[in-house]
């Protein structure tokens, strides 16, 4: 039976997020979890949480999942699993176990859909090394589905976004625009939209598992990756939490093909506004600024990629070791500086 | 703002699960994870995964969330929790680190109400000494709450649903009718119910913490936690893990006020017969089974009591320990037996 996911769904992918601005405000009104062997808690919106087991080993734990947002449910469950993978990777560990999350309609979508979307993730985790141990599953109006991860990482090695300093460069390793293409996909936008379609749902499939053997040969200690709040908010994430300025260079960012002509004629998703609205008041937009790049860099990403802080004088060798492994759009986009008015600055 | 959590939902609690039957057949078509320091995998359909660090230490992994079961979102909060943090305790383990998971309507519900669900849960949390260090929340139509969650546990010292002898007596911790209850107060009945609820949801908060600390006493090896596919399906899936048949007495299985009551007057939720079709071809019910007892057996429970298995010549001690520690209903309801016919046998 051929089945469009997409029908059952509102709102596909990481734009299903709650606003970052409403979400940080509640979680400041918690206590944090006094531990020392807590490395990385909640304090820091960091991709995953980091406790130490041993002076060898941390456990690295992270959750994600969404609704569908491309009507195959096999490419849906790889893509979910590669995007749930996703944060362990940021944080410089290595994937090993993992939980289905699973919401299904069962009275109406048949099972062998579920069955599908299950293969998907189960193969996207063994190309990650990741062992599915159990789940949890629940009848539920629109499908969605993710993992919840453990990774393991020597404690002295994790890669956060407190960890950038000032003066490195900044290099982002997938291109921009899966929130605007499938927007435009699922608004019916008139033209072929089939090979953006298409590179769009390639790159959300890859992991970020060789960007992270790249940044643990250069040593890497300052990244995360790119999601639901967009390049610009993950970027001021990574700012604030480094204590530290990032100045992005729009016109150097990747960008997945007809991203640019879509935003000119209007495509814009709703969660673009949403991101916008939680980094404004910290960001400062050059008076030039192009519209329409300023929108892509508040586009929610599903699976992006690693946006990681450089020493100047390895950037370009990290570009190129990159490159080589298949990452062909990685690109400086930016820089670090010591921390200015604004913590994020955003430029043509 | 009063706000009523159980208007957004249209299935609450456990009950929310997907039946036991299909969930079966579609994960038995997926290869087990091969690697020796995966103690208990997705096959044996145990509480939680377990993964071995060293001869010391095993990590204990799971999950579990669903939409509200009562009206109040701080008590929803901490059912949640308690019924997440359960399936740790259910295999013997020590309850140390979670991940919120959040589905919240932000459009229709103020954000008052989902801190109040938050709040609920890290004070719960806090109760059974687990660190929340990281979550994820999107936007969806029906709310729901729950925890991943990492235990620890001495790998030598794992309890299990595979862990079953025969011989043994059965003992469960906490009274059946959790979802009978809160059907009936959903739909409308007629009668002063506020006592059971009262008695149900005090259950439900309930941490089965003590009740782990006797099994580790009594150096208990075969027990779970009765939650979704009630007593009898999570019976059946300790009877065919350990290839042992399990015999229960529903005369002695300890209960919330009116739970029979309800039952006898037709308050039978619709996940009570999707147990019953899950387990009945691998059941023996005695002919003259009391009808209603029967479907008591089949009741899906949200943060229920655990069920174990103990020697014979111990269950005394054993049920005066968790009298002493609280657990004022905890009952000798049946016994394990050498493998029948039926895996399953139900007498009044």
């Amino acid at each position: 039976m051929k089945i469009d996911l997409l029908k059952f769904v509102e709102y596909g992918g990481c734009s299903a997020k709650i606003p970052a601005k409403q979400l940080e405000e509640i979680l400041k009104q918690f206590p944090l979890a006094s531990d020392p062997n807590i490395l990385v808690g909640i304090d820091t919106h960091d991709d995953a949480g980091v406790y130490k087991i041993n002076d060898k080993l941390a456990i690295v734990f992270t959750i994600d999942f969404f609704p569908p947002l491309c009507s195959d449910p096999y490419e849906f469950g790889q893509i979910a699993a590669a995007n749930s993978i996703s944060d362990i990777y940021a944080m410089g560990a290595n994937p090993a176990l993992a939980l289905n999350i699973v919401m299904f309609p069962s009275k109406s979508i048949p099972f062998e859909i579920y069955t599908d979307i299950l293969r998907g993730g189960f193969d996207k985790a063994a190309e990650a090394g990741v062992k599915i141990i159990g789940g949890h599953t629940i009848d539920d109006s629109t499908p969605k589905y993710g993992l919840a991860v453990i990774g393991f990482v020597n404690p002295k090695k994790i890669i956060t976004n407190s960890g950038v300093q000032a003066g490195c460069k900044l290099i982002l390793t997938k291109p921009l625009g899966t929130g605007i293409v499938f927007a435009a996909q699922k608004t019916g936008f008139v033209g072929s939209l089939s090979i953006s379609v298409e590179e769009a749902k390639q790159q959300m499939k890859l992991l970020n598992k060789s960007a992270t053997k790249i940044m643990k040969k250069y040593n890497i200690k300052g990244a995360t990756d790119v999601t639901g709040f967009g390049l610009a908010g993950h970027a001021l994430k990574m700012a604030k939490a480094s204590a530290v300025s990032i100045k992005i260079k729009m016109k150097q960012v990747p960008l997945i093909k007809q991203t640019y002509s879509l935003v000119e004629v209007g495509c814009i998703p709703g969660a673009a506004f949403q991101n916008l609205e939680y980094t404004e008041n910290d960001s400062l937009f050059a008076p030039d600024l192009d519209y329409n790049l300023k929108m892509i860099a508040f586009d929610a990403q599903t699976s992006g990629g690693i946006l990681m802080s450089v020493s100047a004088d390895k950037a370009d060798d990290i570009i190129n070791d990159l490159h080589k492994s298949g990452l062909t759009s990685a690109a400086i986009i930016g820089e670090t500086l010591m921390l200015q008015e604004y913590p994020l600055i955003i430029e043509n």
